[in-house]
């Protein structure tokens, strides 16, 4: 006899095939458990987006199914898209979070007073949380952030674990080191599935130690005689953290510049998770108070970002900051993917101040979140899963880790790539994959707008920028079918039209002729036919003369 | 008795401070010699401009005083700008420049058929040219494109070495070994000012020989099944070279696709700087003719260039090729800082058409071609130079190249950290720089223009690129100061117009009330004030709206 086999479905509405935008659905027996909601920077060719967020039109009609949220950790990749989501899945749908995530969630909530509060749980490592037929068991991970989870999820199917962004760390600083006995455990419970972080896959070793990263920061606040000016991740608490009790054994003050990092430590000392000693927090218009050996700031800006702290402080637009040739300036962070050439015109500035300036090039001073190839070889040994399915990480990142899934042992047939629209079946024996994808593409998020600035409007802004534009605008007398005076003509980001009168002065001449030579012919204008032309001529007639193509946007006015 | 001092200016242009646009003049007794004339790639925040070349304001006037420009090598860093200036400098200014270099420029200048024929003397190693007061001795340098040549240059004040772009490399495929006795020797001669390439001076090590490149690549042969798609730079000469002797080794015919590739493969050729045996070069579109085991397809690129050949295979666009499984694409190059982004969608549409890929990170199959602090500092101590200007190089790499040379001994005051623009005076005991920088601003190139493209344009094209633009035409009644019908509103890159009709709605009634608050008081109307209300009013309403704010061009006609 035949049973129906339990399957379970993994949705990815984001996460799988880039960097960001985390976010997973689990769908089995008609219910729904949803993991993180992120989102991510916008890419070069996006000008003027501020981000994007998972689209989620699959959940759609199904809000009533969804059993819950879980969070794995407070990085706005994995929480990010909550303010934008949540009325649309239905604003009391229970939340679970470990305790400085649920803290950044709420404190990120603020900032949209129009949504209704939230309904978050918080829970600890070794929590049971049963969301039938859903049981989440969370488990504490070593990543960047604490109160990072990982995800031990009973199905009807079978075990899955979800590991988020996580590394291994024997040595970390202020928190606790891997605990490999509990995942051994874990993994002697039996895996049917696991999906685990892509994003070092293609990093030949193992990630450095926060233990090693503390050691190499300490050189430098033993070397420093000046301020020390150390900028990183607004949300790297860990390293936050180091550098405040680094300054407390070198007798230094701290201050803290940049809004989001200064939100982050607000949080985290209420909660604990930053410890200073009474006095060490100073506020930055406070630093001059004291001598330079004695102070450090902490702040944003180590990716160049235009106008954030660091930037300032090394274009001399700082209120507080003016910087002196003994100053220290450490980059306690990595290079963000397209940020290459900001971070060197932000060093190449610092420089210019004479100061001395350290980044992770040249000592390690900054260890990212992410497992390497060991890490994630040895996660798979202790876990012994029978599928396996990549998550986080661009689609080069997810290949490589189910080769190194197979080098370890996997069978190639047990192993899905899937991307972000792909579902995912899972039963005991079988692992596949729609070929045909759901509706998964970027919800971008622009101001107030969410989702209304598509592809028209993205290519309409690739080409204003390239080449301007140039509004045409001539008066035509209905009864004479002539131009009255002269056509006015607008644009910007074109040439600058004080120096180009003579080209200007053609181009007028052009569009008479153009619409002289429609309107002369006596019967009806067909006036949509003219302003083609004008486009098009006057087009052709600009690249001639300059190889440039603004936009050309005629208005013909009848009077 | 006191004579006066010879004394020599050393005038950068470009390249100082910036990775590109090379460009030094030497200036003593009156007379000035050029070294290179190089262009540079646009930053991200200049779009739509296609290059930057020096600014030449300082030689206005001196055209005469010039007596010849030397070039160091063929890469467009060096040579790029010549179409540009050279009309400016006169036309029959000699040039002198290695074989292939020579070529190079020649084969360039067939793109500009309104400019005469230059002068080009072709140089050897070892060869001197008299410009008096200056006398060029040319030495070979090891880069990554043949005919690569230093300057040892003897001058009233004392002999100069310009290293241009070099690294040391013992075993060098298709190259002679750089030539240490040679460098020693023309340190023995005495060498007042060294002026050294900085672009390596970040880079802790020694860079990597061809010869590890080329065992590498001969891995990636070995056990290739089917094609070989090899993605570098056009300009690489060498590593074309290589892949098409491992070809030949593995019974592989080549084809080279993508324009400035085969352009520079043509004229490599015919000069015999690529040598092949008869038949195995064929034609892209002859591949299929062969099996998938004996074809090689050497294509530009590797930098993810949206249009070039490597992205039309991803893309499956390319005319001739289609992905195979078995296909192995390798990328035996870096990647230029700024295109991480663009590098990594490539990837992920190679990967995504399931072909092997090899990237330098993974395996040694790329070597760059500056010299790393080990190589440098082992120059300046065969050399021994009295004075030290670091040169070619972002900021930071220039003031760590400074350093270095402190560290070998150099005394920091002989030593001088100049940017383009800031003239640098040096005399047989002294070394100097101005503080008063010289015009040396960029000067963008944009399709025909050259220098037309300036901040203005360039800040309306970013404006544009961000939120668009939003042109409103009121046409009001001369007679009653009402606006006749409704305003026509022409926007782009803002808002989705079909889906934000109460926007445009509510937009239009705005502007008829205050065009006609305006109108109605009698008297003479300000129409510029009137379009100042409509500028700021619809800004910040539309602001309101939306958080997001348009370029707005008010457009009022009066009929």
């Amino acid at each position: 006899m035949i049973t129906k086999q339990n399957t379970l479905k993994i949705v990815p509405l984001g996460g799988l095939g880039e960097v960001g935008r985390n976010m997973t659905c689990l769908e089995t027996q008609g219910k729904i458990l949803i993991i993180d909601m992120g989102f991510r920077m916008p890419e070069e060719d996006m000008p003027g987006v501020d981000f994007i967020i998972p689209n989620i039109a699959y959940l759609k009609g199904k809000e009533k199914s969804i059993v819950g949220a879980v969070f794995t950790h407070g990085h706005y990749d994995h929480i990010g898209a909550i303010p934008y989501l949540i009325d649309k899945l239905g604003v009391r749908l229970p939340f679970f979070a470990g305790g400085l995530t649920k803290a950044i969630i709420m404190k990120r909530q603020d900032d949209f007073p129009h949504l209704p509060k939230l309904n978050i749980t918080q829970v600890n490592d070794g929590d049971i949380v049963k969301l039938d037929p859903f049981t989440v068991e969370f488990f504490r991970q070593n990543h960047n952030i604490s109160d990072s989870l990982g995800l031990f999820i009973s199905t009807p199917v079978g075990n899955l674990i979800h590991t988020s962004d996580f590394k291994f760390d024997e040595t970390p600083i202020f928190d606790l080191p891997t605990n490999f006995k509990k995942l051994e455990a874990l993994g002697k419970r039996g895996v049917l599935l696991l999906m685990s972080d892509s994003t070092g896959a293609e990093e030949q070793s193992h990630s450095l130690s926060e233990k090693i990263i503390m050691e190499n920061l300490e050189e430098i606040f033993k070397i420093s005689k000046g301020r020390i000016i150390a900028a990183t991740f607004g949300s790297l608490i860990n390293r936050i953290q180091q550098l405040v009790a680094l300054s407390e054994k070198y007798g230094r003050k701290v201050a803290v510049d940049g809004y989001s990092m200064k939100t982050n430590v607000e949080i985290c000392k209420k909660l604990g998770y930053i410890k200073s000693e009474k006095g060490t927090l100073i506020t930055v218009d406070k630093i001059q108070d004291y001598p330079d050996s004695k102070v450090t700031l902490i702040c944003t800006g180590a990716q160049g970002e235009g106008q954030a702290v660091l930037m300032r402080i090394a274009n001399r637009e700082h209120r507080f900051v003016r910087l002196k040739k003994d100053d220290t300036v450490i980059f306690s962070s990595s290079v963000v993917p397209g940020n290459e050439r900001t971070v060197q015109f932000l060093k190449d500035q610092l420089y210019r101040n004479g100061v001395k300036v350290f980044h992770y090039k040249m000592m390690d001073i900054h260890a990212g979140g992410h497992a390497q190839r060991q890490e994630l070889r040895s996660l798979m040994e202790m876990l012994k899963p029978k599928f396996f399915l990549p998550i986080h990480g661009q689609y080069s990142m997810l290949v490589n880790h189910a080769e190194l899934a197979i080098e370890a042992g996997i069978p190639e047939k047990n192993i899905v790539v899937a991307e972000n629209g792909q579902i995912v079946h899972l039963s005991e024996d079988k692992i596949s994959m729609d070929k045909k994808m759901i509706e998964s593409n970027y919800v971008m998020v622009d101001g107030l707008g969410v989702g209304d600035v598509g592809e028209v409007v993205l290519r309409d802004r690739q080409t204003l920028s390239k080449d301007g534009m140039f509004v045409i605008i001539a008066v035509i007398d209905r009864q004479t079918g002539k131009v009255k005076g002269s056509p006015d003509i607008i644009s910007r980001g074109f040439v600058y039209l004080r120096e180009s009168r003579e080209l200007l002065r053609d181009t007028r001449r052009k569009v008479i002729d153009i619409v002289e030579k429609s309107t002369g012919v006596g019967g009806a204008v067909n006036w949509v036919y003219v302003k083609d032309e004008i486009r098009n001529k006057v087009g052709d007639f600009l690249y001639a003369r300059t190889e440039r193509r603004p936009m050309i946007l005629p208005v013909v006015i009848e009077v």
